[in-house]
Parts: structure tokens; C-alpha cells; sequence
């Protein structure tokens, strides 16, 4: 890495979007959510990720949230997702984003026909042909269906279309393994970001540049007392240890499922996902609900 | 199954849907493939299945796509593949296809985050609350990532939301156990049919009631053909073996792909992909040109 830190670096908060069951977002609300955000630690928002529900609103609902949290975020750097299936709606979204006030894209190679390695060639480049933001590559094989090699990976960041990486947790938990790797074939200055935050804390200390994370996104103080523990392996293991019961609930019913309960059990309000996707029963909030008191996690801490 | 077809019986032909880069669609040359395919043995059309792209057109051209269709189809029927990520829009093309003039609705689970069964259930029952026309369960879970299970579509099958399913291909090539297994349990007047036309000549055999056939919606006469032979293991088993060089190449580079190639090289126009999804290679289209020889596939088979 340079000497400065680059808008992918560093831990980044990723926010769910309230909205309609229509897909219109509440801006007073997300505003509040963003505004909630922005504070000493978290380097980035990340909008309109997984968390977020990009793939559930339209470019224009897309838009208007980008400008809110914008506007919210204050001096804290904007990310937001573009992915779509189409390429000239990734495009139209970049170019969105980037008028709304974005300082970094996110793009998923999301598909309903699985994308071969030659779309999603395709793909990367006409984004980064049509914009001048960079570009993290956002690789979420669960959601689409595209599992981006190391190889691959090195072949975009050697191309120079692509600046940071989103990656899953390494394969069989060899972050250390994976990061010495990537590290030794792409770009000095290339940011290397993970998401899953209940493995978070090996790939914090194996190197990662960046924590992409559903958790600094709800309960940012939280996420910051981890991010800056990642050079104490003591504390990390403390604070990781401590937070077992949510990641449990993380890994059993996705995560994303289960922060939306948690925005509301907090005290942030009431956030759905988009239907047909369910609230979790009350057997499993209850189970959220016993895990925050377990790691004296109250409506305070996320104010 | 009863005395009378119902709308789901039979062969379908699923053609694809020429739109420009932006998904506008080509009404003049959609109105030609689908007037193409108005004839003897094709029991019904699906339009926006997953070789019509549905994923990636508006609901606006969605409809138009539909209403062409039913103008241009005559007296053959007009199956509308209505899948979304959301269940109101869901909801919208299902209406908007009734208005169409559609006769029955394809609804596949697809997803963006993961659906649980739980999620499929409150989506079928929502689509089903809101129209009238009859559903047949899209199951395809290479592009849906839900794998609907057998126990799952009984239950479906008897709350009466659906009345039909499209399945994949049995597993383990098992279609006589799937549906002996399945007809013992649904009502008698389910239908049961079958997508995936590499092995569909043992879906038949087995007794399948409908065949989703994506050779039908670009090259109906061979359908046709195969589909008569059904009662004739002979005759089914000697379509099937002269078939053989295109069921390859379907499962090797997957048959949407290939067959958007091929309506092109009989004649009937250049119908692309939507990007980043990019036309297959040089050397696999030689490959299809030599296969539709060697089956001895002119353009004059598909006028």
C-alpha cells in the first residue's frame, strides 16, 4: 500500500436502505441511519451493498439514496453499489453515483444466467471505460453465483480497471494464505478488503486493508473497537470472542437477514427486507435478542 | 390427468426475445419468430422464459413483448414467465399478462439474497391472491439458486396456488421414480413437465406431461417430431441419437447461449444476448454450424 490511504481502505460501514414495499426508499430515515454513521473510525459508507438491497430498487430509488447519504455522510467518503444484470444499467448507475456524489463504486458480477469469465471481462471493463470513480470488485459468489479465482482477480487488478477487491472469506479460513498470495501479484497501491464478519477478525489479522462490514453499518462503535484492535491479537481475540453469539446468528441465518432485526431491536427503527424475503420468527429474534443482552449490546450503544 | 389438455400440457416452445442494447424490444421481428411457431403440435408458447431473457426487460417491455405475442400466436396459447426479485412486481407482471392476453403465468423464485422455503411459500401464495390465470412453479435453480424439493412441490400442488411445474432435469437422470413418486401425491390434474431438452427424450419416456422445450421456440418442426415419437421408444431413441451433436453443445456451453446462435444461422435473424452476456466463440459457433449439418438442419428447416 502508498502512504495514503486510499477510499477502499479501512473499515466500512454498510448500512441497510429503508424503504417501501414498493421499493421507495425513506430518505428522513435513511438519512437518520447514514447521519448515525458518520464518526471517528469508520473510514467509508458503503451504500446500497448486499445489506443495503441495491438489487431491489430501481436506478432512480438508487439515485436518491446515493444523494441522501451523501448529503448525511458529511466528510465521511460515499461507496455505492452499481450491480445489475444488464451492462448499460451498471453504466447508467456509475454515472448516477458519481453525480449524486459518490467517491468509490461497487461492482457485483450479478446474473440470472451465470456469467462466464469472459462477460464479466466484458463487463469490468465497460464500467470502467464509462467512469472515472474507482472500482472495488464486489465477489459474492452467494448471491451471483460467480466465483471470482485468484487468477482472475490478479488479471483485472493488473489491468488497472479495477482498484480494491470485496472478497468473501478466504477458501478453509487461509486468509493469510490468500492475502501473501494476491499481495505478491497485484499493484502495490491494489486494496484487498474482506466482508463475512464473523471471520473477520483472521483476515483483520492476517493484513486485510479493509473490513467491509453489515455490523459497523448498525452498530458502528462496536465494529470500530474490532477494526482497531487487528494489531493487538490479545484484544481481537477478546473482542472476536465476544461477539461469538452474532456471528452464530450471522452464520445460521445470514447476516443481512439478521441485522435488519437488529436495526429495530436497537432502537434505529423499523427496516424490512424487500418481499418475498420474510422477517425472521420470533423463535430466532428472540435468539438475536438474547445474543445483544449476552454481549451488553442495548438501544444505547447504537445511538 | 384429465380428458381435456390443460394449459400447460403438451410441448411449449420458448422462444427468445430480440431487444437492442438498452432492452428495447424488436416488436416487427418478435412478432415473426412468434407467428413462426403457430403450428401442429406446438401446444402453447412461453414467452420470457429464461431463453427470453425475462430478467432483463422492464415491466413495460415486458408487456409489450406479451401482447405481441398474443397477437402474433393466433389460436396457440401464450404461457408469460412473470418472475422478479420483488413480489409486487412480481404481482405487476402478472397482471399486466392477464391484460396481455397471456393464458397461464411462469413463476420462477428468483432471488438476489437466497430465498428460504418460507419466502417461496408467501411468494406463491401472494401471486397466487392476485390473479386468476393458472401458475406452473418455474423451477430452475441454476438461475434462481432455490432448489425446490420434492416434498415442496407436492405441498404447493395440493394448497392449489399452482397447478403445473417446469422442473429440471430429474436427478441422477431418475424421471421414472420422480414421477411416479410425484403423480402419487399431487392432485390428478397437475401437470407435470420437464425443461432441459438434452435429456428430455427420458422425461418423455417416463411419461412427463409437458415438455419446456427451448429447441421448440427456434426449430418447432424437430420438436415436434421428437415429442410425437414419445409413445415409441424406437422411434423417440432414433430422433434422440440424431439430436445427440446439439444436446452437447447445450450442456456444454448451455442452451441459451447456443440457441441464440442458431436462430440466427437458420435464417430467422441476429438476436443477441443481453451484455455483459457475450456471444459464444468463433470456434464454438463452427462447432454448432457442423452440428446442424451433420442433423442436417438447414435454413429451410426453420421457415
Amino acid at each position: 500500500m502508498g502512504f495514503e490511504l486510499t477510499i477502499f481502505e479501512g473499515l466500512s460501514a454498510f448500512p441497510v436502505t429503508p424503504a417501501d414495499c414498493e421499493g421507495v426508499v425513506d430518505c428522513d430515515h435513511f438519512g437518520r441511519l447514514i447521519d448515525h454513521l458518520s464518526r471517528d473510525g469508520i473510514a467509508s459508507i458503503g451504500v446500497l451493498g448486499s445489506t443495503g438491497g441495491y438489487m431491489y430498487l430501481t436506478t432512480d430509488e438508487r439515485s436518491r439514496a446515493i444523494a441522501i447519504a451523501v448529503e448525511a455522510a458529511g466528510t465521511t467518503p460515499v461507496l455505492a453499489g452499481i450491480g445489475a444484470l444488464r451492462t448499460n444499467d451498471v453504466i447508467a448507475n456509475a454515472r448516477n453515483a458519481k453525480m449524486a456524489g459518490a467517491q468509490g463504486l461497487l461492482l457485483a458480477p450479478v446474473s440470472y444466467l451465470p456469467l462466464t469469465n469472459a462477460d464479466v471481462d466484458s463487463l469490468v471493463q465497460d464500467v470502467a471505460d464509462a467512469t472515472d470513480l474507482p472500482i472495488c470488485f464486489y465477489n459474492n459468489p452467494g448471491t451471483t453465483k460467480f466465483n471470482l479465482s485468484e487468477d482472475h482477480l490478479v488479471r483485472l487488478a493488473n489491468a488497472g480497471t479495477i482498484s480494491a477487491v470485496k472478497n468473501p472469506p478466504a477458501p478453509e479460513g487461509d486468509f493469510t494464505g490468500q492475502i501473501n498470495r494476491l499481495r505478491a501479484a497485484v499493484p502495490s497501491d491494489f486494496c484487498l478488503g474482506y466482508s463475512g464478519d464473523a471471520s473477520i477478525s483472521e483476515a483483520l489479522a492476517a493484513g486485510a486493508d479493509a473490513w467491509y462490514s453489515v455490523l459497523a453499518g448498525t452498530l458502528p462503535n462496536i465494529a470500530v473497537e474490532l477494526w482497531n484492535a487487528r494489531a493487538d491479537t490479545t484484544k481481537l481475540s477478546a473482542m472476536n470472542a465476544r461477539l461469538a453469539p452474532l456471528w452464530r446468528l450471522f452464520d445460521a441465518h445470514g447476516s443481512i437477514r439478521v441485522i435488519h432485526e437488529i436495526v429495530d431491536m436497537v432502537g434505529l427503527g423499523d427496516v424490512k427486507l424487500p418481499p418475498p424475503l420474510l422477517p425472521l420468527n420470533t423463535a430466532v429474534r428472540s435468539d438475536i435478542e438474547n445474543a445483544l443482552s449476552a454481549m451488553e449490546i442495548k438501544k444505547s450503544m447504537a445511538a
